[in-house]
């Protein structure tokens, strides 16, 4: 940490400061400029919090944290991409590269409504090679009187249609007391967006073995997304799935604002894949495929489609859900693009 | 609500709208103006989400919703303004008007972190004329690795300190599970920032009879606020009182952006009482009096504000928080603008 | 336009807004719900902002617009995709499909700093295949002691470098005084993100006949961007090209925050081409390429991307400039990509 | 400036580094940590462009620039409050402290519509104890098609009014050719927030030795707002009042969200006046009154009020227009506020 001092500091303000930091555990470095005193604060980790308090001390301008808060989620720590498996997909890989080795898409409707609707889902994703199914059970709604899921029943539906597609399924929690629930029906939680901040929650998944994927809030910076990844990493649970899902910003033409950029940033900062979740960025079907190429073009390991057999009929999101043939049309250009960038670019020198 | 047309839309295109609305049990309106058609759904609000598909009909350019979606919070469903009794004081009152028959003080620290330090913020907090006492015991903290706060032990610690003042105490609940807990220990819920759609946390405090305290999140909008607060009211609880608390935008000059503005807008929308935060929002005490200041001249029902002994050795939030002297003379600036509040501006005609 | 009366309204507040709304020459037509009225004003569009008005008459709750404040700049008005000429190089195209005929990069140094330097950047940018030159001789600087740009002496430089590589020029013009001057030496204008709502600025641009291009500003919304648009096709010149190049939100691992979904939701709201600018955006060399590839995916008509033959040592945008070697990989590619989406998206049915 | 070496930075790296600093004319020095290197760069202001290509350097993970980027419109240049005249009427002054020794409001319409209306919004402002006059003769609208100003016309029935009612006038100027007709009919201009980063306006009036009235962006932090009053102040024009107007967030309840945190944290900054719009934040004439009272509390120099005689007729911004009574009452109130604070609060120790 740097602490740079007021230009009318005293010497004994400077001295309080190195007093200060020395208690805390480190060793302070003092370097006087033409104008003014800088302190920097050299040491491990563990007194950090305790160094914030400098920042109200007699004679101090400002303090400027230089580490990242991150470690277990840091590509310091963890060079090598982390590859995650649910069920027998991979998500992840290619060393932060322009090219993954797959892009993997996750589909399925935001609601799970009926068996039937359920299957149709099913069925639609396994024909235009998504590799899992989504569906949920809880839903985190605004209202409290829209519609709140099917709940358990929701559960053995989804399980039941994984099976028999053969594809590993993923589903919404949104409290502590669900875990073993939702562990016994579902190959990965999701942790929506207005959950990225709840920590007890982070705390319990962490506990588990299950593969999670964590959804960045509308409000969250990337290194909160990262810090609420590392509560769930330094509780034992390594398999963790980013997913940049559009945040909230001043322009309203998009239900919300796909952060396209935080790809690269997150694939700089990280190991754990990142994926992109289109439909609720962009809150209209008509705006997913251009986003679909995007999020495969800029690099992602994957992305999370809404899809329903009839989105005018759909119980949540229904104007945000592909058609069949909308989303048959998404794999073909997400092949046509994934094959440009593994053939073409992942050739280039 | 409204359907607005696209200019090209054909009389088919109009009558497949108006089948939709009759279907969700609504009255359809057709207008045919000069350039476009427009069609109206009247009728109650229980189809609601019906009508939302009509947005991706055919020849459909958008949808208006025109209703508020909320109805318990809302001044229509409940005309006067809710004053809310934690132990004997009482939070609200005024019908909307600029002035407020009190203002009251919530003071303490941030995290509780000793009987010590507990007591002398309960006796700064008593001698300076706060009201009721908080202090928290479960700290949504942003890295695993700070102070988590200290459970149970901590909620004794309030507990105990608020009954040798006199004062009420209210706590955060982060967790479902620990609701029995906090009920036995604090006289008010607290839900912070990060669980505002905590859904399952909001329907659970709904369905106990202890006041809750429910702070706006760093993204969410005004409406949203209110959707949470009918999340606790459609349960039963109707106790509930809203916190400005700072919103997340582009100026990082204060830690958050404290919309003052809320403060009028949720006294014309909502008949539960308004308080301010203006430790989390501004995040450096040198802003603290200003910003109170501000809550009490623009009509705020009270303010929560962190104090601590020494800020400089908190455990958690110590930048923010105000040491004795400055608390002390907050009260008075309060007391001083509030009567010019009561006598002066009350007595205008 | 739609007015949303109070549930309180009287038969005589009704009767106002109705009186109001003929008296402004339109048609007003009232719908009686089961708990609302609502009234629309039928008409055409000359007696707006008298129906503004109606806002805060007495028993009115709200308003409610419902046409797109701009016409000339609207795919209503103008159906097919405008394809502007600069020089012999078009910009824009394909109807708004997912596939553009051509992505035009626009490549250049951010500030004319020597005419060796321009001369090595025209070089770089005419052999990786860019169409067109871009190079500041007046510069919008945050701070008044940065370097303001070279002036008349650096527009000579530009001019002369787009002769010799046989490429058109673009350049920045931030005064109305400039006109004249910078239309003797430049192809086309630019009118950078600060300058977006310079009303003067775009009335005078309008008056010229030389090709636009408009960049959005930090906080412009795509429809304010669509309305300063309107501005300069208003007074008459039509060849005008939109820039998405950042927005302003909380994020702060990037400069700005890409907007890539403003490429799809421009295209559908207008005939103008949409280019987008990554180097502003993200404002570091390392995230230039990925974001270049999602422009191309998404269906950008180009791109504008600052180089320099040795960015460490330029006057301005240094972190943000590519070097020539990275600059040749990005057009490499560009140019996969774009084949893949013309012959391989483009031939899905 | 500091530089934070990456972890895996070399000897060599550290070597470039300070090679580079020491050629920008700085000197480095070297605090070699546990686990990284940092490298301060001491000197005079000068090289700080220069400096800022470390952050791309070999080895290097980021800088952090310490010192403000403002020095004329700082406290540590002029500690000392600056008072600014228009006419006989003085702006500013307190030393930063919690009360000023008055609140100066400027009042009148959004726009000068016609010799009549201006004579009655005169007469209101007098009659209710406003200083200054203001009205707009040129307009700054989103849309082409409003009504753009009267332009010199109203200029002189702006001056005329001002002098009938012996009230300063402050105008609107949008572009450098209008100096010298504004500065012959306005005593202070003034600079809308869409031109607070008009930087070739900013200098040319910057070279006027009438006052300036400079308003906050939309989207300009408050260190951007300083730096371009630096603009002003660095051509020699030291009277410059800036204005808080609300800034762009997510929020839509109010028209932008009045940041008045911003009033405490510029006091703190800079030694110029600083006041507040209420008109523009709120953009609704019923949050105008607890909002101003709000900025006499937060410690605000003043305040710019939009009036109308008969806003439902007004040419623009009429919703938040106030009417003659509602401003009367409004000046009762600033008055009983303003003696609070001057009276009460300036008597606590």
């Amino acid at each position: 940490m740097i602490v740079l001092m007021k230009r009318n500091a005293t010497q004994e303000d400077v001295g309080q400061v190195t007093a200060w930091i020395e208690s805390a555990g480190y060793k302070p470095h003092v370097s006087e400029g033409v104008e003014r005193t800088i302190i920097g604060a050299i040491g491990s980790d563990q007194g950090r919090s305790l160094l914030k308090s400098i920042a109200f001390m007699q004679g101090v301008e400002r303090i400027v944290p230089l580490l990242k808060p991150y470690k277990l989620a840091g590509r310091e720590f963890h060079e090598n991409d982390t590859v995650v498996r649910v069920g027998d997909v991979e998500i992840g890989g290619s060393e932060g590269g322009a090219s993954c080795s797959q892009f993997t898409v996750i589909a399925g409707p935001c609601s799970i409504e009926s068996e039937e609707q359920m299957m149709e889902c099913g069925y639609i994703a396994k024909k235009a090679g998504a590799m899992l199914l989504r569906g949920g059970a809880f839903k985190p709604r605004t209202s409290p009187y829209s519609f709140q899921g099917m709940g358990e029943e929701g559960l053995k539906i989804l399980k039941n249609v994984g099976e028999k597609m053969g594809m590993p399924v993923v589903t919404e929690i949104m409290d502590t007391k669900d875990i073993d629930l939702i562990e016994e029906y579902s190959d990965m939680f999701q942790i929506g967006a207005r959950n990225v901040q709840n920590f007890a929650l982070l705390k319990r998944i962490g506990q588990s073995h299950k593969p999670v994927l964590l959804k960045r809030g509308l409000m969250t910076t990337i290194e909160e997304l990262l810090m609420s990844a590392e509560y769930i990493l330094a509780e034992g649970n390594t398999q963790v799935i980013l997913c940049e899902r559009g945040i909230r910003t001043f322009e309203t033409a998009t239900r919300n604002t796909l952060d396209i950029s935080a790809v690269p940033v997150i694939k700089e900062l990280t190991h754990l894949p990142v994926i992109i979740d289109p439909s609720h960025a962009a809150g209209h079907a008509k705006y997913i495929l251009p986003l679909t190429r995007a999020a495969v073009a800029v690099g992602a390991h994957g992305a999370i489609i809404e899809i329903h057999p009839e989105p005018e009929k759909a119980l949540s999101d229904g104007p945000q859900s592909l058609r069949p043939e909308q989303f048959y049309r998404l794999m073909d250009e997400v092949r046509i693009l994934h094959d440009a960038m593994k053939n073409g670019i992942g050739n280039l020198l």
